[in-house]
């Protein structure tokens, strides 16, 4: 049987699916024309910003390809073979565009589950659920679809994982921008209006008057639908590539592509089962559905390692990938979550005053890496001396099948991280169009699942990444050492390696650095603008006339966009200035310096961004004083320092690790051709 | 010419210059009976701390002795030679006396200064400045001679470089001790002191009515001086020890010891050339002392190059490190200088809130890595390939011979860095005694020109405190080759290695995170007892009675030995666990790790704690609102969360990594008998 037929086939189904709940959500309903015109600012918004970064995008997808074109996969002077330096770049840019796509199309999709989630909710809490999660689920089978519909069929069609890598090397550098872009668009709105609004003038949050709500609620769609899409695309292909290349002289790719079809099926009929049944709580029912999704998964590919004969050990190295994403999930669940004692404990620190709101946070970040790192280590560990005696070769695929078991449900993941944003929404449009107490009610209980589903997720997405990008450090030495035509050895005795690893380490810290920045300064651009608005509209304050809503976003998106190019260029070309001095092997330190930093870093801030959120909310729920007390206070101060951690450097940090790792694998030829030491 | 012998020569004459410096201070009037009352307070609440601190010190000096009996460097019971293991423990314990007894002597000294410092700080800044420098040169001149002289002596009585890493590793516990309960002392006290004094009551720093005040003098004492100490102390002596196992088979140890030889002499020339001549301004006088120092260094190496025949491409390695290490503390410098952008952008972010204080000052923190680390790889780099054409080994030992250029003038900077906290313990003295406005002004500017070197020698520590683990890491390397017969390999891609790597950079995240949860906790407690004396004491608001400081001192030293235990104990364990479990490889990637992370936070959590010290010294120098304004609010909650930052955790890192690099060493034929992968 031929898994990449198959996995073509299945992909094309998971477009139906998405099809079909895409027609379910538009052709529900929309009385309400005060809704409709919010849902249509919030939309055009989302659409106005994709617009703008893409224009952008585009001049430095034209300078790559450029670049592709020229010396990739060697210099094209001294190719045999000019058509393959074409094929590249013919496939750096289909990855770039397919990525672009699954962006918008995430947009096009949340933009209007929003609302009709919104008007459901009168109706109750199970129907609204049904509207938010298949809103997402549009999302989840979109991307890894096309992401396992790209692969597949380049493959297919070529034969030759450079293609791929050069696909997927499109799919990341796209995601570095639309995920810090949004991010750092979406903490831009969020900060300035939480400062203007509830801070100075006391309003509540989604309040109408304020002149960046609408830019708030766009920044959830920018930044979490579309920056996350792209992310969760980005991991998945950047796996399967990975994984190709180690496959490939081992004839394995059959397997690749078995375990990803079957992880999409499973996804698929878990996305299905999703919804309240009797009294299940939203969260109960997101959950469930990844379990059910996980069980399938797990019967499916034993079935198929069994009838096609594949290695029952690399089968467990994906089960034990898969396994450990979980347990990285449920540990993150534990530091962010706000029944844990974290949550808790943070929340009394805030008692006395924001500075230990901020160290208690701080020093639960930097713990909660343990768990996370520990768990990756021995995924990696195990899996390799689970596949060692199969043969030579084996052990490496271990590494990276057990990285694609971890993903194999990413289409369920991706799912239930794009319904958050939704409901977050819904919630918004439900305040701003005065739909009454009780709709806000369920919605807040539909908002509340999201964010517990989401520490999980992302969490999970870590360890993904994790996994991945241990498996493109390995491709990228398989791809040497067959240039070399000798094993490679990175070995940290040698001072090159050593170097490489140095320098890794600080390009996390100096991103993220970039990225908060970016998020400060172009925050307060906007606070200036809120001003303004304030100061000049006569009638804005007492709610008669209507805000400027589009200069808000504007002026977001402008800071937004010049923010993120910096820091995704010097991560880039500390790549090449560390590979043009120190060589192949200053780039494997370069690459394992970057990897863990960029894992430490990355769990520090999503965990003290969100633990610091739920204490806010946890206080916010009467705990420790309760809303307007000084802990209160405290607790938002610790809230906004967590915001652009968890929304804008944290997860960003992935994606870069991750394009870093895709220019080395690219570039190792000129690597080897040209370096000083 | 034999340089060991020289060596123990120098460490004489140190001692007596030492003692010079002691006697010189001690001399000196002192017929303020009310100074010399705050003056015995603070002595008393010192040693009590020390007192406390060395008895339970005592019982993990014991079990180690006996592990180490037990188990080093080969099991007893299967050991040809058990007098080296009763070597071991005899130089581990003589180590870890002499560690304390630095402590101790610096202690001695100090709180003998300050007073002094004080009292001649009325008669103007040139004789105060050198009252304050001679107490810290004390500390300096005795530190380094002490370890030269183990060393050195250790080695012309066993010529075995393990009876040397085992004096090293006694010299390190303790240190890691010191480092990390004096740090929690430190912190303790001053957070507690500046909540209750400075914001609830709104009485001055140093006010004598907060009955904290003299513990916050005491932390200065036990945590600055007694901690920085031991610190340095052990990176000195890990330097030697480490280089000592990497040059022994090279026959290369008299070079060793001629460097080590000829930068203390140079030190001891500095500190006696470090006066205010003039106008100079102190810190002029400071930083001419050192620079002084460095040029005599080069001369003199470089003259004993010429004449003993030794590699010029060597002493070109020493000079790497000097140079380096005079570059990183300058870019630390620029990071945390009053004067320079970044402290200036902080101080700005304040006006808009705490939030923006701790995101920006994060932020630059995150950069200040990169100069660093990129210097340390650089160093390692240039001198690996400068003596590479050596022959076979020498490429490693460049490296080391770089850490011990860099450590050469360590004499210098211990000196440097402990006038820090006498000046500003005189400070305090002059301000609880009632000396009057011009002394107290005389007094500032000496503690200021203490806070600008502090900042430069805190990067310099960390740059040599980089090489040296490389070196270290080098030696485990050389030990476990020696132990196989065969050059052993870490290879990244060897999924143990990358276990290991994984884990151990989890180690300094959750050591840090241990330290800031132990200041938290323990200031709380200390806020809580400070709280009962201003409600059950009458009068004790007026000024009319006395608090009781030494309840004080007490809640803060068993809180402080309370929390550092776990944190220096889990950096052991997982050492030994990592080693069980996988090997000499694990290992391997495990310090990698280890040092990868704990320089990258080492950096982050120094910098941005010393820079938000000086953005909130700038705003009440005037500048963005000054005082009781609403950014001299934020900029002091910015300099709360840095004070366990910058004086508990950041320093204690270097520690942690050569406890865990020694613990590898020493146990590495354990780990070759007993693993499980």
């Amino acid at each position: 049987m031929n898994w990449a037929i198959f996995s073509i086939f299945i992909s094309i189904l998971s477009f139906l699916v998405a099809g079909y709940f895409y027609y379910w959500i538009a052709k529900l309903p929309n009385p309400n024309t005060k809704l409709n015109k919010l849902g249509s600012l919030i939309r055009k918004g989302s659409f106005a910003f994709l617009k703008k970064e893409y224009s952008i995008l585009i001049i430095f997808v034209g300078i790559v390809s450029l670049l592709i074109l020229l010396f990739f996969p060697s210099p094209i002077w001294e190719s045999n073979d000019i058509f393959e330096n074409i094929s590249m770049v013919i496939s750096f840019i289909l990855g770039s565009i397919l990525s672009a796509l699954s962006g918008a199309i995430g947009i096009s999709i949340a933009t209007i589950a929003n609302v009709k989630t919104a008007l459901l909710a009168k109706k109750g809490i199970a129907q609204a659920f049904t509207c938010g999660f298949r809103g997402g689920a549009v999302m989840g089978m979109a991307v890894v679809g096309t992401s396992l519909f790209g692969a597949a069929s380049l493959y297919l069609l070529t034969n030759n994982p450079n293609i791929v890598l050069a696909f997927s090397f499109g799919a990341s550098s796209l995601a570095l921008f639309a995920k810090a872009g949004g991010g750092i668009f979406t903490k831009t709105a969020d900060i300035a209006a939480d400062l203007t609004g509830k801070v100075e003038l006391g309003i509540p949050e989604d309040d109408p008057r304020n002149p960046a709500v609408i830019a708030d609620n766009v920044g959830d769609n920018v930044g979490d639908v579309a920056g996350m899409g792209a992310d969760l695309f980005d991991s998945n292909i950047a796996a399967i590539a990975a994984t190709m290349v180690i496959a490939l002289p081992l004839g394995e790719i059959n397997m690749l592509f078995c375990f990803c079809a079957l992880g999409l099926l499973s996804s698929m009929i878990g996305v299905f089962s999703s919804r309240i049944v009797g009294n299940r709580t939203p969260s109960k029912s997101l959950n469930n559905g990844t379990y059910l999704t996980c069980i399938i998964f797990v019967a499916l590919t034993l079935l198929a390692t069994y009838y096609c004969g594949f290695h029952l050990r690399i089968w467990c190295a994906a089960m034990i990938g898969m396994l450990i994403g979980v347990i990285i999930g449920i540990t993150s669940n534990y530091f962010t979550g706000d029944s844990k004692t974290p949550v808790k404990r943070v929340a009394e620190s805030c008692k006395n005053g924001s500075a230990f709101t901020v160290l208690s946070g701080i020093s639960y970040g930097l713990l909660s890496s343990l768990p996370a790192l520990i768990g990756i280590g021995f995924a990696a560990l195990i899996s390799y001396k689970l596949c060692d005696p199969i043969g030579e070769g084996y052990a490496i695929l271990g590494i990276s099948m057990s990285a694609i078991g971890m993903l194999s449900i990413v289409g369920m993941i991706i799912s239930n991280d794009a319904y958050g944003p939704i409901v977050d929404n819904a919630r918004g449009i439900a305040e701003m169009g005065n739909l009454g107490d009780d709709v806000i009610q369920v919605a807040d209980e539909l908002d509340s699942a999201g964010n517990t589903t989401k520490a999980i997720t992302k969490g999970f997405a870590i360890g993904a990444a994790g996994l991945t990008v241990i498996s493109l450090l390995a491709a990228f030495s398989e791809i040497v050492s067959t240039q070399l035509g000798e094993p490679l050895n990175f070995d940290i005795m040698n001072p090159t390696v050593f170097f490489g690893a140095l320098v890794g380490v600080t390009i996390p810290a100096v991103f993220s650095a970039l990225l908060i920045f970016g998020v400060n300064k172009n925050s307060q651009k906007l606070v200036k603008e809120i001003h303004r608005q304030f100061e000049e509209i006569p009638g804005l304050k007492e709610g008669n006339v209507e805000p400027e809503y589009k200069k808000c976003i504007d002026i977001a998106t402008v800071g937004a966009i010049k923010e993120l190019i910096p820091a995704g260029v010097i991560a880039i070309i500390a790549t090449l200035l560390v590979g043009f001095i120190g060589g192949v092997h200053a780039i494997g330190g370069f690459l394992t310096g970057n990897i863990l930093s960029g894992l430490l870093l990355a769990m520090l801030m999503s965990n003290a961004g969100g633990l610091w959120d739920n204490a806010k909310k946890y206080i916010e729920a009467g705990h420790c004083g309760g809303k307007g007390s000084s802990a209160h206070k405290a607790a938002v101060i610790g809230d906004t320092i967590g915001d652009p951690f968890k929304d804008t450097a944290g997860p960003s940090i992935n994606t870069q690790i991750t394009v870093v790792s895709l220019v080395s694998s690219l570039s190792a030829s000129l690597f080897l051709l040209y370096s000083i030491f």
